[in-house]
Protein backbone atom coordinates (compact mmCIF):
# COMPACT_ATOMS: atom_id res chain seq x y z
CA UNK A 1 0.00 0.00 0.00
CA UNK A 2 1.11 3.78 -0.91
CA UNK A 3 1.26 6.37 1.56
CA UNK A 4 0.24 9.90 0.30
CA UNK A 5 0.83 13.28 1.71
CA UNK A 6 -2.27 15.27 1.38
CA UNK A 7 -1.24 16.68 -2.05
CA UNK A 8 -1.03 13.01 -3.61
CA UNK A 9 3.16 13.26 -3.34
CA UNK A 10 4.19 9.86 -2.35
CA UNK A 11 5.65 9.20 1.55
CA UNK A 12 8.51 6.77 1.51
CA UNK A 13 8.86 5.61 5.37
CA UNK A 14 12.04 7.22 7.01
CA UNK A 15 12.73 3.68 9.34
CA UNK A 16 13.39 1.59 5.64
CA UNK A 17 16.96 2.62 5.36
CA UNK A 18 17.52 1.05 9.04
CA UNK A 19 16.23 -2.33 7.73
CA UNK A 20 18.70 -2.60 4.84
CA UNK A 21 21.32 -1.68 6.57
CA UNK A 22 22.46 -5.06 6.50
CA UNK A 23 22.01 -6.28 2.97
CA UNK A 24 24.53 -7.23 0.55
CA UNK A 25 25.71 -3.62 -0.86
CA UNK A 26 25.88 -5.37 -3.94
CA UNK A 27 26.57 -3.51 -7.27
CA UNK A 28 24.26 -4.93 -9.08
CA UNK A 29 21.76 -4.87 -6.23
CA UNK A 30 18.57 -3.47 -8.29
CA UNK A 31 15.50 -2.18 -6.83
CA UNK A 32 16.45 -0.24 -4.18
CA UNK A 33 14.88 3.23 -3.19
CA UNK A 34 17.15 5.92 -4.22
CA UNK A 35 16.63 6.65 -0.63
CA UNK A 36 18.65 3.93 0.74
CA UNK A 37 20.83 4.80 -1.91
CA UNK A 38 21.64 7.96 -0.77
CA UNK A 39 22.06 7.03 2.77
CA UNK A 40 24.56 4.27 2.17
CA UNK A 41 26.21 6.96 -0.15
CA UNK A 42 26.02 10.04 2.76
CA UNK A 43 27.22 7.39 5.44
CA UNK A 44 29.78 6.06 2.97
CA UNK A 45 30.89 10.05 2.93
CA UNK A 46 30.95 10.60 6.51
CA UNK A 47 32.78 7.19 7.14
CA UNK A 48 35.58 8.77 4.99
CA UNK A 49 35.54 11.97 6.65
CA UNK A 50 33.93 13.59 2.71
CA UNK A 51 31.27 15.16 3.37
CA UNK A 52 28.55 15.65 6.46
CA UNK A 53 24.99 14.86 4.71
CA UNK A 54 21.84 14.10 6.17
CA UNK A 55 18.35 13.50 5.26
CA UNK A 56 15.88 15.39 7.06
CA UNK A 57 13.02 13.90 9.54
CA UNK A 58 9.78 13.83 7.46
CA UNK A 59 7.94 16.85 8.51
CA UNK A 60 4.60 15.82 10.96
CA UNK A 61 2.06 17.37 12.58
CA UNK A 62 1.67 15.87 16.28
CA UNK A 63 -2.18 15.66 17.64
CA UNK A 64 -2.38 13.05 20.36
CA UNK A 65 0.67 11.72 22.12
CA UNK A 66 -0.40 9.22 25.03
CA UNK A 67 1.82 8.48 28.22
CA UNK A 68 2.05 4.98 29.18
CA UNK A 69 3.02 4.39 33.13
CA UNK A 70 6.29 2.26 32.87
CA UNK A 71 7.24 2.96 28.66
CA UNK A 72 8.05 5.60 25.90
CA UNK A 73 5.21 7.94 24.46
CA UNK A 74 3.29 6.87 21.43
CA UNK A 75 2.27 9.67 19.14
CA UNK A 76 -1.57 8.02 18.50
CA UNK A 77 -2.54 10.58 15.95
CA UNK A 78 -0.30 12.52 13.46
CA UNK A 79 -0.41 14.14 10.12
CA UNK A 80 2.46 14.03 7.36
CA UNK A 81 3.01 17.93 6.98
CA UNK A 82 4.13 19.19 2.90
CA UNK A 83 8.09 20.03 3.10
CA UNK A 84 8.98 23.00 3.20
CA UNK A 85 12.49 22.81 2.52
CA UNK A 86 14.49 19.90 0.87
CA UNK A 87 15.62 16.41 2.22
CA UNK A 88 19.08 16.47 2.24
CA UNK A 89 21.74 19.25 3.75
CA UNK A 90 25.29 19.58 4.54
CA UNK A 91 28.55 20.31 4.64
CA UNK A 92 31.07 19.66 2.07
CA UNK A 93 34.77 21.20 1.67
CA UNK A 94 33.41 24.04 3.91
CA UNK A 95 30.02 24.58 1.36
CA UNK A 96 26.50 24.61 2.20
CA UNK A 97 25.03 21.45 0.12
CA UNK A 98 20.97 21.35 0.24
CA UNK A 99 18.73 18.83 -2.41
CA UNK A 100 15.76 17.15 -2.79
CA UNK A 101 15.82 13.76 -4.18
CA UNK A 102 13.06 12.17 -6.71
CA UNK A 103 12.06 9.09 -8.06
CA UNK A 104 9.93 8.64 -11.36
CA UNK A 105 8.96 5.74 -12.84
CA UNK A 106 8.39 7.62 -16.11
CA UNK A 107 10.79 6.33 -18.86
CA UNK A 108 10.25 9.26 -21.06
CA UNK A 109 10.13 12.64 -18.72
CA UNK A 110 10.33 13.69 -15.21
CA UNK A 111 7.18 15.31 -14.17
CA UNK A 112 7.40 18.68 -11.92
CA UNK A 113 4.74 18.22 -9.88
CA UNK A 114 6.94 15.79 -7.82
CA UNK A 115 8.28 18.90 -6.49
CA UNK A 116 6.47 21.16 -4.77
CA UNK A 117 6.55 25.21 -4.81
CA UNK A 118 8.27 26.25 -1.06
CA UNK A 119 10.93 23.58 -2.19
CA UNK A 120 11.48 25.62 -4.92
CA UNK A 121 11.78 28.73 -3.14
CA UNK A 122 13.88 27.37 -0.53
CA UNK A 123 16.45 25.88 -3.58
CA UNK A 124 16.14 29.58 -5.10
CA UNK A 125 16.84 31.40 -1.25
CA UNK A 126 19.91 28.48 -0.88
CA UNK A 127 21.87 29.36 -4.09
CA UNK A 128 21.03 33.60 -3.37
CA UNK A 129 22.92 32.89 -0.27
CA UNK A 130 25.91 31.16 -2.06
CA UNK A 131 25.18 27.34 -1.38
CA UNK A 132 24.97 24.52 -3.51
CA UNK A 133 21.32 23.67 -4.23
CA UNK A 134 19.80 20.75 -6.55
CA UNK A 135 17.83 18.19 -7.28
CA UNK A 136 18.89 14.67 -7.71
CA UNK A 137 16.80 12.88 -9.89
CA UNK A 138 16.51 8.90 -10.44
CA UNK A 139 14.64 7.42 -13.62
CA UNK A 140 14.20 3.77 -12.20
CA UNK A 141 12.92 2.17 -15.20
CA UNK A 142 16.58 2.93 -16.64
CA UNK A 143 18.79 3.26 -13.63
CA UNK A 144 19.57 6.62 -14.78
CA UNK A 145 20.59 9.08 -12.03
CA UNK A 146 20.77 13.27 -12.95
CA UNK A 147 21.95 16.12 -10.74
CA UNK A 148 20.28 19.20 -11.64
CA UNK A 149 21.56 21.74 -10.35
CA UNK A 150 19.28 24.64 -9.58
CA UNK A 151 20.08 27.30 -12.33
CA UNK A 152 18.94 24.63 -14.80
CA UNK A 153 15.91 23.16 -13.29
CA UNK A 154 14.82 26.81 -12.57
CA UNK A 155 14.33 27.56 -16.26
CA UNK A 156 11.92 24.22 -16.53
CA UNK A 157 10.25 25.70 -13.84
CA UNK A 158 9.63 28.94 -15.06
CA UNK A 159 8.49 27.74 -18.14
CA UNK A 160 5.35 25.44 -16.48
CA UNK A 161 4.43 28.67 -14.45
CA UNK A 162 4.25 30.40 -17.62
CA UNK A 163 1.73 27.47 -18.63
CA UNK A 164 4.09 25.55 -20.63
CA UNK A 165 5.17 21.59 -20.21
CA UNK A 166 4.70 20.17 -16.37
CA UNK A 167 7.80 17.88 -16.97
CA UNK A 168 11.20 17.70 -18.26
CA UNK A 169 11.34 15.40 -21.04
CA UNK A 170 14.52 12.79 -21.01
CA UNK A 171 16.72 14.44 -23.32
CA UNK A 172 16.10 17.75 -21.95
CA UNK A 173 17.48 16.05 -18.51
CA UNK A 174 20.33 15.12 -20.68
CA UNK A 175 21.08 18.36 -21.38
CA UNK A 176 21.13 20.22 -18.17
CA UNK A 177 22.22 18.10 -15.33
CA UNK A 178 25.30 16.05 -14.86
CA UNK A 179 24.35 12.35 -15.03
CA UNK A 180 26.03 10.22 -12.43
CA UNK A 181 26.34 6.15 -12.71
CA UNK A 182 25.69 4.14 -9.64
CA UNK A 183 28.46 2.18 -7.87
CA UNK A 184 29.68 -0.07 -5.53
CA UNK A 185 31.15 2.33 -2.35
CA UNK A 186 29.87 5.12 -2.39
CA UNK A 187 26.74 3.86 -3.88
CA UNK A 188 26.04 7.53 -6.12
CA UNK A 189 29.15 9.75 -5.88
CA UNK A 190 26.96 12.77 -6.43
CA UNK A 191 29.96 14.26 -5.04
CA UNK A 192 32.33 13.95 -7.19
CA UNK A 193 29.99 14.73 -10.35
CA UNK A 194 29.38 18.12 -8.60
CA UNK A 195 33.23 18.76 -8.11
CA UNK A 196 33.41 18.08 -11.54
CA UNK A 197 30.76 20.52 -12.63
CA UNK A 198 31.93 23.27 -10.52
CA UNK A 199 34.89 23.27 -11.84
CA UNK A 200 34.56 23.03 -15.24
CA UNK A 201 31.88 25.61 -17.17
CA UNK A 202 30.66 22.82 -19.69
CA UNK A 203 26.98 23.12 -18.90
CA UNK A 204 26.76 26.93 -19.46
CA UNK A 205 28.02 26.28 -22.55
CA UNK A 206 24.93 24.47 -23.15
CA UNK A 207 22.78 27.29 -22.14
CA UNK A 208 24.67 30.02 -24.03
CA UNK A 209 24.13 28.16 -27.27
CA UNK A 210 20.64 28.10 -26.62
CA UNK A 211 20.41 32.07 -25.78
CA UNK A 212 21.82 32.73 -29.28
CA UNK B 1 1.26 17.88 30.66
CA UNK B 2 4.98 17.22 29.48
CA UNK B 3 6.07 15.29 26.03
CA UNK B 4 9.00 13.33 27.08
CA UNK B 5 11.58 11.33 24.40
CA UNK B 6 12.27 7.47 25.81
CA UNK B 7 15.31 9.06 27.27
CA UNK B 8 13.55 11.70 29.05
CA UNK B 9 14.47 14.54 27.21
CA UNK B 10 11.76 17.20 26.64
CA UNK B 11 9.91 17.26 23.73
CA UNK B 12 8.72 20.56 22.32
CA UNK B 13 5.93 20.53 19.69
CA UNK B 14 6.57 21.52 16.12
CA UNK B 15 3.03 23.40 15.23
CA UNK B 16 3.52 25.49 18.43
CA UNK B 17 5.38 28.28 16.00
CA UNK B 18 2.23 28.34 13.88
CA UNK B 19 0.31 29.38 16.95
CA UNK B 20 2.81 32.39 17.99
CA UNK B 21 2.83 33.71 14.77
CA UNK B 22 0.20 36.24 15.33
CA UNK B 23 1.26 37.40 19.01
CA UNK B 24 2.23 40.50 19.51
CA UNK B 25 6.32 40.30 19.25
CA UNK B 26 6.92 42.79 21.91
CA UNK B 27 10.56 43.46 23.05
CA UNK B 28 9.64 42.30 26.66
CA UNK B 29 7.46 39.25 25.71
CA UNK B 30 8.55 37.01 27.94
CA UNK B 31 8.20 33.20 28.47
CA UNK B 32 8.29 31.95 25.24
CA UNK B 33 10.15 29.04 24.15
CA UNK B 34 13.92 29.12 22.86
CA UNK B 35 12.41 27.46 19.52
CA UNK B 36 9.65 30.23 19.36
CA UNK B 37 12.40 32.84 19.90
CA UNK B 38 14.65 31.23 16.99
CA UNK B 39 12.41 30.32 14.43
CA UNK B 40 11.10 34.11 14.86
CA UNK B 41 14.47 35.00 14.24
CA UNK B 42 15.22 33.08 11.46
CA UNK B 43 12.01 33.83 9.61
CA UNK B 44 13.36 37.13 9.80
CA UNK B 45 16.72 36.35 8.36
CA UNK B 46 15.45 34.88 5.53
CA UNK B 47 12.92 37.71 4.70
CA UNK B 48 15.45 39.94 5.28
CA UNK B 49 17.90 37.97 2.74
CA UNK B 50 20.10 37.52 5.21
CA UNK B 51 20.90 33.79 6.05
CA UNK B 52 18.39 30.43 5.14
CA UNK B 53 18.46 28.50 8.64
CA UNK B 54 15.43 26.25 9.37
CA UNK B 55 14.84 23.87 12.55
CA UNK B 56 14.83 20.14 11.61
CA UNK B 57 11.44 18.22 11.88
CA UNK B 58 11.57 16.08 15.10
CA UNK B 59 12.17 12.69 14.24
CA UNK B 60 9.60 10.11 14.61
CA UNK B 61 9.31 6.73 14.00
CA UNK B 62 6.34 5.21 12.53
CA UNK B 63 4.71 2.12 12.80
CA UNK B 64 1.06 2.44 11.94
CA UNK B 65 -0.72 4.36 9.32
CA UNK B 66 -4.59 4.69 8.61
CA UNK B 67 -5.28 5.62 5.26
CA UNK B 68 -9.54 6.58 5.53
CA UNK B 69 -11.47 6.41 2.19
CA UNK B 70 -11.84 10.37 1.00
CA UNK B 71 -9.28 12.15 3.57
CA UNK B 72 -5.25 12.33 4.49
CA UNK B 73 -3.41 9.34 6.02
CA UNK B 74 -3.22 9.44 10.01
CA UNK B 75 -0.38 8.20 11.40
CA UNK B 76 -1.78 5.79 14.40
CA UNK B 77 1.62 4.68 15.77
CA UNK B 78 4.78 6.80 16.12
CA UNK B 79 7.28 7.06 18.53
CA UNK B 80 9.76 9.59 19.40
CA UNK B 81 12.92 9.12 18.13
CA UNK B 82 16.61 10.46 19.71
CA UNK B 83 17.93 12.98 17.69
CA UNK B 84 21.06 12.13 15.66
CA UNK B 85 22.14 15.75 14.13
CA UNK B 86 21.27 18.91 15.34
CA UNK B 87 17.96 20.83 16.08
CA UNK B 88 19.07 24.06 13.25
CA UNK B 89 21.21 23.99 9.95
CA UNK B 90 21.40 26.28 7.24
CA UNK B 91 23.45 29.23 5.03
CA UNK B 92 24.96 32.04 5.78
CA UNK B 93 27.10 34.05 3.25
CA UNK B 94 28.33 30.79 1.73
CA UNK B 95 29.01 29.01 5.29
CA UNK B 96 27.19 25.88 6.33
CA UNK B 97 25.76 26.91 10.07
CA UNK B 98 24.85 23.96 12.59
CA UNK B 99 23.75 24.25 15.95
CA UNK B 100 21.26 22.39 19.05
CA UNK B 101 19.17 25.21 21.31
CA UNK B 102 18.86 24.14 24.88
CA UNK B 103 17.09 25.65 27.76
CA UNK B 104 17.75 25.35 31.47
CA UNK B 105 16.01 26.33 34.36
CA UNK B 106 18.88 26.75 36.69
CA UNK B 107 20.30 29.69 37.75
CA UNK B 108 23.89 28.48 38.24
CA UNK B 109 24.89 25.78 35.35
CA UNK B 110 24.12 24.22 31.84
CA UNK B 111 23.50 20.19 32.62
CA UNK B 112 25.74 17.87 30.09
CA UNK B 113 22.94 15.58 29.56
CA UNK B 114 20.78 18.19 27.98
CA UNK B 115 22.80 17.01 24.76
CA UNK B 116 23.12 13.59 23.29
CA UNK B 117 26.61 11.79 22.20
CA UNK B 118 25.34 12.17 18.81
CA UNK B 119 24.86 15.32 18.62
CA UNK B 120 28.51 16.35 20.00
CA UNK B 121 29.66 14.16 17.41
CA UNK B 122 28.03 15.73 14.88
CA UNK B 123 29.14 18.76 15.67
CA UNK B 124 33.15 17.55 15.63
CA UNK B 125 32.66 16.34 12.48
CA UNK B 126 31.11 19.61 11.09
CA UNK B 127 33.62 21.69 12.72
CA UNK B 128 35.67 18.85 10.64
CA UNK B 129 34.64 19.90 7.24
CA UNK B 130 34.70 23.59 7.80
CA UNK B 131 31.41 24.09 9.07
CA UNK B 132 30.16 26.22 11.80
CA UNK B 133 29.17 23.87 14.47
CA UNK B 134 27.30 26.02 18.37
CA UNK B 135 25.57 25.22 21.34
CA UNK B 136 23.02 28.34 22.15
CA UNK B 137 21.84 28.06 25.47
CA UNK B 138 19.26 29.85 27.19
CA UNK B 139 18.94 30.05 31.01
CA UNK B 140 15.70 30.79 30.98
CA UNK B 141 15.19 31.85 34.83
CA UNK B 142 17.85 34.66 34.26
CA UNK B 143 16.58 35.51 30.41
CA UNK B 144 20.62 35.04 29.17
CA UNK B 145 21.61 33.69 26.18
CA UNK B 146 24.92 32.80 25.38
CA UNK B 147 26.09 31.13 21.96
CA UNK B 148 29.11 28.41 22.99
CA UNK B 149 31.65 27.65 19.41
CA UNK B 150 31.86 23.92 19.66
CA UNK B 151 35.49 24.17 20.41
CA UNK B 152 34.77 25.26 23.87
CA UNK B 153 32.32 23.34 24.10
CA UNK B 154 34.02 19.99 23.43
CA UNK B 155 36.37 20.93 26.38
CA UNK B 156 33.66 20.99 29.02
CA UNK B 157 32.32 17.64 27.20
CA UNK B 158 35.84 15.94 27.56
CA UNK B 159 36.17 16.28 31.04
CA UNK B 160 33.02 14.71 31.68
CA UNK B 161 33.73 12.10 29.46
CA UNK B 162 37.47 11.92 31.48
CA UNK B 163 34.77 11.59 34.87
CA UNK B 164 34.66 15.53 35.35
CA UNK B 165 31.45 17.81 36.20
CA UNK B 166 28.37 16.76 34.27
CA UNK B 167 27.89 20.77 33.73
CA UNK B 168 28.88 23.97 32.43
CA UNK B 169 28.79 26.43 35.48
CA UNK B 170 26.89 29.82 34.54
CA UNK B 171 30.56 31.27 34.80
CA UNK B 172 32.17 29.17 32.95
CA UNK B 173 29.84 29.83 30.33
CA UNK B 174 30.33 33.80 30.49
CA UNK B 175 33.94 32.93 29.47
CA UNK B 176 33.77 30.08 26.75
CA UNK B 177 30.86 32.04 24.90
CA UNK B 178 29.44 35.09 23.32
CA UNK B 179 26.59 36.36 24.76
CA UNK B 180 23.66 37.50 22.93
CA UNK B 181 21.20 40.10 24.27
CA UNK B 182 16.93 39.22 23.25
CA UNK B 183 15.91 42.13 20.89
CA UNK B 184 12.72 42.96 19.17
CA UNK B 185 13.51 42.16 15.40
CA UNK B 186 15.90 40.26 15.05
CA UNK B 187 14.71 37.99 18.46
CA UNK B 188 18.06 36.42 19.27
CA UNK B 189 20.17 37.85 16.70
CA UNK B 190 22.69 35.20 16.93
CA UNK B 191 24.52 35.83 13.11
CA UNK B 192 25.56 38.95 14.35
CA UNK B 193 27.32 38.02 17.56
CA UNK B 194 29.18 34.33 15.31
CA UNK B 195 30.34 37.14 13.08
CA UNK B 196 31.87 39.34 15.52
CA UNK B 197 33.41 36.27 17.37
CA UNK B 198 34.78 34.98 13.84
CA UNK B 199 36.04 38.08 13.06
CA UNK B 200 38.08 38.87 16.44
CA UNK B 201 40.37 36.69 17.86
CA UNK B 202 39.42 37.25 21.31
CA UNK B 203 37.68 34.54 22.91
CA UNK B 204 40.93 32.34 21.61
CA UNK B 205 42.91 34.51 24.25
CA UNK B 206 41.13 32.81 27.33
CA UNK B 207 42.06 29.58 25.82
CA UNK B 208 45.34 30.68 25.72
CA UNK B 209 46.09 31.53 28.76
CA UNK B 210 44.65 28.71 30.27
CA UNK B 211 46.89 26.79 28.25
CA UNK B 212 49.55 28.29 30.20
Amino acid sequence: MTIRYPNGKKYIPVQRSARVDNKNLSFSNRGKTLEDELNETNEYYLANNQAVIHKKPVPIQIVHVKYPARSAAVITEAYFRSPSTTDYNGVWKGKYIDFEAKETKSMTSFPLQNIHEHQVEHMKNVTEHAGIAFLLVKFSALDRYFIVPYEYFEKKWERMIAGGRKSITLSEMEEISIEIHAGFNPRLDYLSALDSYLQKPGIETIERQENL
